[in-house]
């Protein structure tokens, strides 16, 4: 039997970031990940491979990032976990005893299984696995129609991406908009304008019911009755823990399909923990479970895992996802961070919102300006701001950050209207019209109405 | 006598945010801003006018902003203030009474009187003033030869846009590197060959000795005896608060030469406020005076001034400069918050550094990818942020002030590190080797040696 200090199982980011990190805070620790795949794709990168890059090759992530920091990597499927004798058998017999385990076993597409012709050719998910990826990719070649199912994120970069290439694409989401778990109606009707200018055909507020063909796809029947004819099916219509080898080790698995574990990443089992889109998540804000799985939650969770492994650290835990969201369309970009005014409602918060639309250069007349609108929300109460929204240009990825980082540090709209903010002609908007301030400064106006 | 509630003087982007967002947080009070100015230009795009854009045309602030926000504006010159009337005189003889006075006069670029040659032809300031600005465009067309004089910012950017335009230009700067006050020697030596890059001659550690010429300018004479020849030469060496009004006044000035206020941005008489270039400033971090003459300082102390004009909030004041910069020179951005590595040493700081190296895309295969540093520095014993210096692409603007948010906020390292970064392949860093967090990882790993 082969012995490690740390056994992280799982080769996507949360993995990686947690024995990383292990190996960072524990120099003198074996670190060891265990991961089927020969090669790991960079996960948000998928899209990009139908497009812009040439294919998978260009989409990997480098096996020197674990072998630069002390990481042991083992290729090989872990089929069980003992959580008495602390050990993981493998697929091929070998069986690895552990001091510490960390669970980054990531997730899977949702295969809904009611709807009829999942099995028919041409009928494509999107796992992170580049086999079936490339022959995705080989086998749409021959595919002049596309139809997308599923308006969030991934289906979004995927419809877009294809149709770059010229293919007929269209993209259907049951919801009256793209990406409505992130964005209010306005901006999503941006994303929606900017798809369609890049060829995209959007269809909302409809379902799919059947899928239609015989051997291989030849249409998608909408719950209106409508058929779109295509020669391909992409579903993008969500994703569910793998938390199998977790469940059959006797650990917890909460309702909604994830590992449990406490706020240093800890399950029932002190020397078991799990990170990424297999581990249990609470909004920061409504504080209830939820469901997003995103890198900048999986490697938040994965640093506090590796930080935490062999010690607490009270300023070292993880405080719920802030669901901090962007993504590109062309040359317009889009960021969302917390809440939606939609959902803040929902939940029962008493809130305010501000919105200023502006321009992210000054002057106006330099090259590369391109609009940008913000959008934030915050309590009514407190100030405090509980979400916000961006439509931009590039630098639009940084700057939800910035929003992101008030959410979780519990700024309110009074602190963003004292901060100082560095403006610069050629990088952001004007100092005079900064459209964060400027949309606080909405807020901070309909606050003083209420206070006097 | 003309009567006004709200009275702003200076019409540049301190005076313009003053009077807006007095007029937004009490709607009910008349606003008044005076200025000399026919036409505002907007200061940090000055370099611009000499290459990018077309010329001053294109930089000006629109008088809609003030007319939107409902300001009155006043084209005029204030030449005598009474304390004790509470009136300001006008140089055509109109007085304006008012309730509050906010002062926003702004600087005036240094002239050394020491040195020779400075009446000379062709030896040019950078006044924020459209007219002055447009005759040295028009004077500089016959120059072929170009010297700026003074490596900060102003001097860096006015040398990389005259450049464009196929001129010999020589940047000369007293200090061993350009932009010594924002950079630590590794990034000031990278803006060093981004402008070699572009074209610009450096040359460092030399200071100006003497202006060589007769009637029109002919050279410079550093203090080595080295001559350079040239057709023109600009002074970009630094600028003085513009006090004179406050000063005949009455009121105190610091031995810096601001004008004094407290933290609510007012100066002794409670009713006369400073805002921006003019008004006093001392460091968040190091806690002393400082001559920081930037856009997010004057904004934000002017906001604060604003809302704190007819009631005080302690939680709207203004807490030290935080000193954030940006800037491009071609694709290549620099940004830099609060201290730099040398200052906290000189200060007496007992500090960590972090520094990483990676790139602004994921995969770095994408088309547009910039490789990033980061260098973060913290406090020791805290763990506190105290720094932060970025070399990237043109995301740079919005990363500089995340940092600077999280030096305003006092976060540690751990809070850092425990936080979620929203990352994207087409916008930001991989999740993985996030650059700020990577150099956040490089100050922990330190600091875990020295606690344990």
């Amino acid at each position: 039997m082969k012995k490690t200090d740390v056994l992280v199982i799982g080769g996507s980011a949360a993995g990686i970031v947690a024995a990383t990190t292990s190996k960072s805070f524990y120099p003198d620790k074996k670190i060891t990940l265990i991961r089927k795949e020969e090669q790991v794709l960079v996960p948000c990168g998928i899209p990009y491979m139908f497009g812009t890059l040439t294919g998978s090759d260009q989409n990997l992530v480098p096996d020197a990032v674990l072998a630069n920091a002390g990481v042991e990597l083992v290729i090989g499927e872990a089929v069980s976990i003992s959580q008495e004798k602390k050990n993981c058998k493998l697929a091929d017999g070998l069986e690895i005893g552990f001091e510490k385990l960390v669970f980054a076993t990531g997730s899977n597409p949702v295969k809904p299984q009611w709807l009829k012709g999942l099995d028919l050719d041409n009928v494509f998910f999107i796992p992170k696995n580049k086999e079936y990826l490339d022959k995705q990719i080989t086998e749409m070649e021959g595919c002049n129609k596309v139809v997308v199912v599923g308006g969030g994120f991934i289906g979004v970069e995927m419809a877009d991406e294809i149709a770059k290439s010229g293919k007929d694409v269209t993209l259907v989401e049951l919801l009256p908009h793209v990406l409505s778990l992130a964005f209010d109606k306005g901006l999503a009707i941006l994303a929606e304008k900017a798809l369609i200018a890049r060829g995209v055909k959007v269809t909302c507020g409809k379902g799919v019911k059947k899928i239609l063909g015989k051997g291989s796809v030849s249409g998608v029947l909408l719950d209106d009755g409508e058929i779109i004819e295509t020669d391909a099916v992409i579903l993008s219509v969500g994703y569910r823990p793998s938390v199998t080898l977790a469940q059959e080790a006797g650990l917890n698995i909460n309702e909604m399909g994830f590992i449990k574990v406490n706020e240093y990443m800890r399950t029932d089992h002190p020397d078991i923990l799990a990170v990424g889109d297999c581990a249990e998540k609470f909004s920061f804000i409504t504080r209830t479970p939820k469901m997003t799985m995103l890198a900048s939650t999986s490697c938040a969770e994965a640093r506090i895992a590796g930080m935490n492994l062999y010690k607490l650290s009270t300023v070292r835990s993880f405080t719920g996802t802030i669901s901090i969201f962007c993504t590109a369309i062309g040359d317009d970009a889009f960021g969302a961070a917390g809440v939606t005014e939609n959902l803040a409602n929902e939940r029962g918060f008493e809130i305010l919102t501000g919105l200023f639309e502006g321009v992210d250069r000054h002057p106006a007349t330099l090259p590369d300006t391109h609009k940008q609108i913000i959008k934030l929300i915050a309590s009514l109460d407190s100030g405090i701001i509980l979400g916000g929204e961006i439509f931009g240009g590039k630098s639009t990825g940084e700057l939800i950050n910035l929003i992101g980082f008030m959410i979780q540090n519990s700024m309110t709209v009074d602190a963003l209207l004292t901060s100082q903010i560095g403006t610069h002609p050629l990088l952001t908007a004007a100092p005079t019209a900064y459209p964060l301030i400027k949309a606080a400064e909405v807020i901070a106006k309909k606050r003083n109405k209420y206070l006097h």
